[in-house]
Parts: C-alpha cells; structure tokens; sequence
C-alpha cells in the first residue's frame, strides 16, 4: 500500500453522539475507520482529544493529503471555525480547523456535516455527475446539505440548510429551537418515537413495547419500524403518519428548489421504501407539476459514514 | 440622446394582467415606458402582438443593444422557452424568445418575472452590492427570485423560487395549485382581502366596506389597509395577522437559505413597516439565532418596475 499512501485522506464526521474518523483512497474507499462516543457532555477540550486520537489511530501509518472535518453544526468555512452547534455543548467559535492543522501539520478543511454529506453523495454515492443536489438526514432531527451547480451552499453565516426547522404546521408542536411546527418535530425519528409512546400510553393495541424489552423509554423509531414486520397495525400507522409529512416538507424543498434530485439519508432512510414511496406520492400530488416531474427522490447510498466520506471529499475538491 | 442609443435597453414585464415595457439605460434610468393590458384570455398569438407593439412603442427611436423578457411563469431559460404559466392561459412551451428575436433582429433573453426581480433589485435597486438575495413578491400571489453568488438560481427545469407554494399550515386552506396550507393562502394580498370579506359576512364592526364603495367584492389588499389609516381596528387586526403569516414563512427563508438580504416587493410591501416591522420580529423570535442575525429584511425599492428593470438587466449581464 505504501506507494498509494500520498493519496490517502482522512475525513471526520463529528457528531452529537459519535466521532466517525475514516481513512480513504481518492475513490471513496474506506481502508481504515475508528468509531467512538463523542461524550459532547465533557465539553470542547476533551471532544478535541478524542477527535484528535481518532485521526491518529486511522492515519498512523499513511502519509495523508490532508484531513476534511464535517462537524454538526454551524461552521465558518472560510475560516475554519465552529459557530455554533445544538449539539455539541459549549461549542462557541471554536478554531477547530487551526487546532488539528497545528497538531498534525497537514491542510484541514471544515464544513458542516450534512453539507458534508451532500459532497460525499455527489462524490461518491448517489449523486455521482449531478450537480443540483438536496441531501436530507432524517434522523434524530432533520437536516440538509444543498449543492448548486456543483458547489456546496453556506449561505451568509454558514448555517444554510436548516430544513428541519421550516414550520409546516402553523399550530404544531413547539421546537426546541425557538419555532413552532417545524418539519422535523413531525417527520424526524424522535417525532416518530414521542408519537408512538403517546398511543402505547392511550392504551392503544400494539406489539411495539415487546421490541423495546417492555419499556416505554427504549421505544425508538427504528423499534416501531421492526414491529412493522410483523404487521404491527399502529407502527404502520405511525410510520405511513411520518412518511406523510415526510412528503409535505419535501413538496416545500421540490417547489422552493426545483431540484434534480433529493436523496434522503440518516437513521430513518434504513426503513426504505416504506418511508420513501409514501413520501414521494405527496410530493406527486401536491408540488407544482413541473419541478415534480423534474426531480427524482431516492434513498442515498452512503449509509452512516455519507458524513465522513463528504468531509473526505473536502480535501479532494480543494487540492 | 442618439450617442447614447447604442447603449438602451429593452425590458419586458409580461403578467398576468399587464405588460409593462421599458426603455432603460445601463443604469436602471427609465427613459420611456408603456403599460397595457395584457389580455391574457385572449391566448399567446394575441398577447405575443400586445408584446411587440409595446416594445415598438418604447423603442422606435433607439438603437438598442438588447431586448429582456421577465414572464409570469416558469421559463427553460438556455433555450428561452416558455414552459408553463398558471396566469397565462394556454402558454405551454412558447419559444417567446425565437419570436421576439425574430421580428426585432435583437439579441433576447428570457427569464421567470420573480427572478427577473432579484436582479432587478440587485442591479439597479436595494441588492445592489449583495450576492445572495432573496426577492419576495407579495400581492396577489407569493413568488419568489432567488440569487446566489451574484448568479440567478433557475433550478432543475425553470421553476425554481416557488416559495408561495410551501405549506406552513398542513391544516390550512386548499391551493389552487393542488397543495395545502400554501404560504400564499395565508400571506398574500389575496388571502387578507379573503379573510376582511369573511370577517365582515360574519358581521364584525369596520369601515372596511366605506373605502370599497359598500361592495363586498371590491374588497381588496389594498382597500383594507386605506381602513387602517383612518384607525379601524378590524383592518390593523387582519393586518398583524397577514404580517405574523408573512413572518412565519420568512422564518422558513432564513433557515433554509441564510441569505444576507430579503427584499420585499409586491403590491403588499406599499403597506411598507406596517407589514414589515411585525413580520420581521416573528424572524428575530423564530428564527435560528445565527441566519437572524445575519440577515436584513427591507423593502424592496424598485416597486412595480422592479421585473422589468431586471429583464433589461439580462442584457447587460450577458453582454
């Protein structure tokens, strides 16, 4: 391998919950990959170490072009700094692209995840030759990576792409983030999950408790998707529920955007078509006709580590 | 003027209910204008002669560089085609611009009237010096022109900026368009003349009715907001409403894009602060901290001339 080395590169996917550092070739092949908790709770110095340690323990024996970081929050991609992140506490303007430059004397680039994410579809996954793009992770929350004539969108202050929190329900839940009715407290996993517990506790007929070893607090959206394989009439319910408003927001995203394609990843993307083919008969009948017909809405392909490939790929389309 | 003709432009505004042709130099400056019905019932052959008698009208004595076209409908603008417009009838696919570059022997650029409008404003009015703007029509519709990077974002198939068509009220009112709750049923000129003649069926209390000639349906924008003047409460009550709507979308923009300017244009922005001031404190409480802080809300300055002035804007950007 050692001839192949000077085209390694490292890509790091910081999260909420874990640190995804991985070692890749040019083409988006994994060689090398180090997972681990994040701990965001233990604040900014002891997540750098980590972050820091997982690069050494995958890039130890490479000679890298450089490290790309996708980071879950707002990032000041000019100048490498961490704005701000829901959830990584304490994260207020952290340097983070000079911190890990100087302790490994290598180009560092930073971006946030999900745009991130967007890349490492476009580069390698399933959005390969199209450059008008919308990457949604689906997930705990919702969020967006957008690519636009094949560059990457920031906005003013790096924080574009904030789909989750558009309101599509006027009268909906309040969002910890200061709004109201935003997609992601109705089509995110942890609306799928708050939705089911509240039926389970109406006494409504289900086998979802038996997937969660009888507790309510280990309901999860993918514990609802399992009893939906055995027929479990309310988490098809629920489920058909979420991919309802699933479609609404992305009717919002097809109108607003009119793009070729939006790939849908994250956590619930695992549930496949049965999320995906009741969300995408919203936006058939409710978008406007024209970018409807335009669009094509698929799963993306990248799984987990589209993030950690995407920040990867940040290396590759600077140098 | 003769040494300056070789440097006059042509813009067209093609709507729904008027055509509004301008003779501009490279500096935004109107120098003759002609404002006509546009009779759009009468179908494509007809309005396409009102068209080119409106730009003679403008244009018999110059020597102009070039003719732009800003319409009411999406637009494939590589081949400046037409492609569909819900308030022209019977405009699928019409090769306007072949048409107009026939008969004129002049180079022809087409472009959707909203995005027209961004660049309108950043040429010539409120955007002049921002890259990444966001132009809001609000009359009798919501439209919307995006631009980013100093370029008009057009989307996948032309349609791209159909921001009056996102849903923020899954339980609102039924869009003409198909969907449901759109922002245009809640926030538009339309949508508050809809709600002042509701309100006053129900019989409330107001001087709404004095400034429409006591006629329920000469009801309008407009004529609700002459009531205010004159302190009528029901008319401020459906105002704020209007506005808090207006706001809860412009919360959606901001997320989504993180744009450095919104300007709001439309026959609804002449309510000027009224509107703006109450929607754009919904902004500051709703919106994510970092998009709100970077983002100004203003008052679009072109006014009504706003997309023409951006379709003669297309010819000096592509000259």
């Amino acid at each position: 391998m050692p001839e192949k080395l000077g085209k390694m590169i490292v890509g790091v996917d910081l999260g909420g919950s874990k640190i995804n550092a991985i070692l890749s070739d040019s083409s988006g092949n994994i060689k090398k990959q180090d997972l681990r908790d994040s701990r965001a709770h233990e604040g900014p110095d002891a997540v750098i170490k980590r972050i820091i340690e997982s690069i050494k323990q995958v890039a130890t024996r490479a000679d890298i072009a450089g490290i790309g970081i996708g980071a879950a929050g707002a990032c000041d991609v000019a100048t490498g700094v961490i704005t701000l992140s829901p959830n990584l506490p304490g994260w207020y303007n952290i340097p983070l692209k000079d911190i890990i430059q100087r302790e490994f004397d290598l180009p560092v680039y930073l971006e946030n995840d999900a745009t991130a994410a967007a890349l490492g579809e476009h580069c390698f996954g399933g959005g390969v030759g199209i450059d008008n793009l919308i990457y949604i992770c689906v997930g705990t929350g919702i969020g967006g990576g957008i690519l636009i004539d094949g560059q990457l969108y920031h906005g003013a202050s790096g924080s574009a792409g904030e789909i989750g929190h558009m309101t599509i329900d006027i009268n909906g839940p309040r969002c910890p983030c200061g709004n109201s009715g935003c997609w992601e407290t109705l089509a995110s996993g942890t609306a799928l999950a708050r939705e089911a517990v509240k039926r389970i506790e109406a006494g409504a007929r289900t086998s979802i408790l038996n997937f969660a070893d009888g507790q309510l607090e280990k309901v999860s959206a993918h514990r609802v998707y399992l009893a939906t394989r055995e027929g479990d009439r309310l988490a098809n319910e629920l489920i058909s529920q979420t991919a309802h408003y699933l479609g609404v927001g992305l009717v919002n995203i097809v109108n607003i955007f009119n793009p070729q394609l939006i790939l849908i990843g994250g956590g619930l993307s695992r549930m496949g078509q049965l999320l995906l083919e009741p969300a995408t008969k919203v936006v058939r009948e409710r978008a406007y006709k024209l970018p409807a017909r335009a669009v094509r809405i698929e799963l993306a392909r990248l799984g987990a580590d589209a993030e950690a490939l995407g920040a990867a790929a940040l290396v590759l389309e600077s140098s």
